[in-house]
């Protein structure tokens, strides 16, 4: 195991009223003025913006709303966020939502209070030094931005969808109320769960030769969890345990702690699907599962043994008569999984049909120009990124 | 599942040379002067505390020191510190060693922060409103301290052992070099591994009827991961991922990860031990294991199936014909599993005959002079607590 550092400092209020915990959470951060950062209209019909006003009101909260935040947010929104809030002398952002407005809120926190444009730090041309501070009232299980301290933009000048992660952009509180999750469509609640499986997954196929035992075990548990959880909130959208399960799941899966002790992780699924999601607006989760078996197809020869402790511990395969086998049942199997729960195995499972053109296209943005390589379980060049999209492509 | 909060601030440096960077941690406090809280003679003589010190020079950090904790650490000590502490100026305790020493640092922190006498909080007479800042050089990975919000100090007038949990207390930064850990004898090692064990112990028996699937896996896999280390590191002291794995699980299991959704836990092991710990002056962890299986007993028929889970998950038991079948199979278990690495199952073990009078004075202490239960599995009174003790003393 390597040495790490692990700082998850965000404030969890979880549970069926913690709503009304708001304005409580907010004042204790000592602000002046709040921004309410939203997306489409659900938060508006279900009544949630009104109790989360509401709770901000009785708590003598000044605040400005601002909706329209889409999944793979863009920058443009951000930018007319940090002009508003400049405008207005908001100095705290409430998000409300799920992790695109969570991100969209933590950019905007990053615009208020680092020079120029804030694409800038997205495109890894400068470093943020802080970032104004963020709240969450979550909506969906699936991106842990609420614990974690990444967020990603697209930015639709080029359709670049890129990632920035900090320290500073840790939420200060996530309220975390599992009912608010009841009315999500089946596939945005599997997509969710793939997204939340695949932030420990990224972090578990690590390069690192003896990972740590204690993270491994905690890894597992928490995807076999997942696994049951979502099965069970499609077929009862209302299952509270499973909606909790979920909910939980998607912050401990990016707050770090299933990384404890390995290289970070790979995040070469991460980084293709980020190209599909900036082009083709595909839902994240189900653009993970559309490469994922394609990339560990391609990848595990390198550490056999690393997929088959998989295959065993968290899809529950018999051992074949060796890790090669084991390693190719346990991706089999998490293919089935996929599959049992609506999610997509192949790109053109999603309806995009990529000509040679596009994954040429698509692997030599993804390798930022040729100039990369992605992944760190093995490395990945722009040939054999676009040897991944073949192959998710067939 | 029940409601919860988690807010676990601590700032986590781990690895082999995170003790390098005490003074920057120290100076991002931005305190004036430190206390430097130890032990005994080995942080002296390993030279831990020329490194500590050094660092905190290198960062301009003043200081003073004052040595001295012993384990079941002591309320005189308590109010030394912090009548040294007030007159040095002191605003920053730093705990160099383990869970003694952290409660120490925490006690001492609540003295400088609030009015009175410092012992009024740990008997329930007042509730503390603050804390001044700790931070942790962890040397023994048992207590969780580092991570927790709790401290545990005992009055040399009647020997009482009291607990006094708050948010206040969690350590500012924890920094956790599992090399340090490389010398402790055998039974303090394995004494440690007890006490972590126990705290999510504590937890998983729950009275709540539905715990959450999520935070039984990762209990059950904090725990399985405990059981391996311990016996590792009993083989090799030396063997750093072993060290590392019990050192990692000593804050996961009680920075309150491992109690999601439960009801907090039942801890009434935690109470039956502190009387032995407050008169006898027994280690913490080989005390827990002294009494568990005789609680375990007890309470077990009022949900077999708890235990029976506990049985196959944890201990890897055949399951029985029946729940209880099960759940006896997994008390016999962890009482075979504490024997193999040299910790007690009845208090006679420890070199202590508890007479019928002894028996009789520690129920009554515990039950607070006859005027509460311990714990929620199955709440015990006086009489109940008696016979658990008779019990351990079979």
């Amino acid at each position: 195991m390597l040495d790490f550092e692990y700082h998850a400092p965000t404030h969890v209020v979880f549970g069926k009223n913690a709503v009304e915990k708001v304005g409580t959470l907010v004042k204790e951060q000592g602000c002046k003025k709040v921004l309410i950062h939203y997306g489409g209209g659900s938060a508006k019909r279900s009544g949630l913006l009104d109790r989360v006003a509401q709770s901000l009101e009785a708590a003598g909260v000044a605040y400005i709303q601002l909706g329209g935040v889409v999944p793979n947010p863009r920058l443009g929104l951000v930018k007319e966020g940090i002009a508003l809030c400049r405008k207005e002398g908001v100095d705290f952002i409430l998000a409300v939502g799920g992790g695109s407005v969570i991100d969209s809120s933590k950019a905007i926190g990053y615009g208020l209070t680092n020079e120029g444009d804030v694409w800038d730090y997205y495109a890894k041309k400068k470093v943020p030094t802080a970032c104004a501070p963020v709240g969450a009232v979550l909506t969906i299980a699936a991106a842990g931005s609420e614990m974690s301290n990444s967020s990603v933009i697209t930015n639709e000048d080029g359709w670049l969808k890129r990632g920035l992660s900090s320290e500073y952009s840790r939420c200060k509180f996530a309220i975390m109320d599992p009912t608010l999750t009841y009315t999500l469509p089946a596939y945005q609640t599997a997509s969710g769960a793939a997204d939340i499986m695949m932030h420990t997954m990224e972090r578990y196929f690590t390069a690192v030769d003896v990972p740590m035992n204690l993270t491994d075990n905690l890894a597992e548990g928490l995807l076999r969890s997942v696994m049951k959880d979502v099965t069970a909130a499609l077929r009862n959208p209302e299952d509270y345990e499973a909606r909790a399960g979920l909910m939980w799941a998607s912050s401990l899966s990016h707050n770090g702690l299933t990384g404890c002790g390995t290289d970070g992780g790979d995040w070469a699924s991460h980084q293709l699907e980020h190209e599909l999601g900036g082009k083709y607006d595909v839902a994240h989760g189900a653009g993970l599962c559309a490469v994922w078996s394609s990339w560990a197809r391609t990848v595990m020869p390198a550490n056999p043994a690393r997929f088959a402790k998989f295959a065993v511990n968290v899809m529950g395969v018999e051992p074949g008569a060796d890790d090669m086998e084991t390693a190719n049942r346990g991706i089999d199997a998490m293919e089935a999984f996929f599959q049992s729960i609506g999610m997509p195995t192949r790109i053109n499972q999603m309806g995009i049909t990529l000509s040679e053109e596009d994954m040429r296209e698509l692997a030599h943005k993804c390798s930022f120009m040729n100039t990369r390589k992605i992944g760190k379980f093995v490395p990945l060049d722009r040939e054999a990124i676009y040897e991944v999209y073949k192959l998710a492509s067939k």
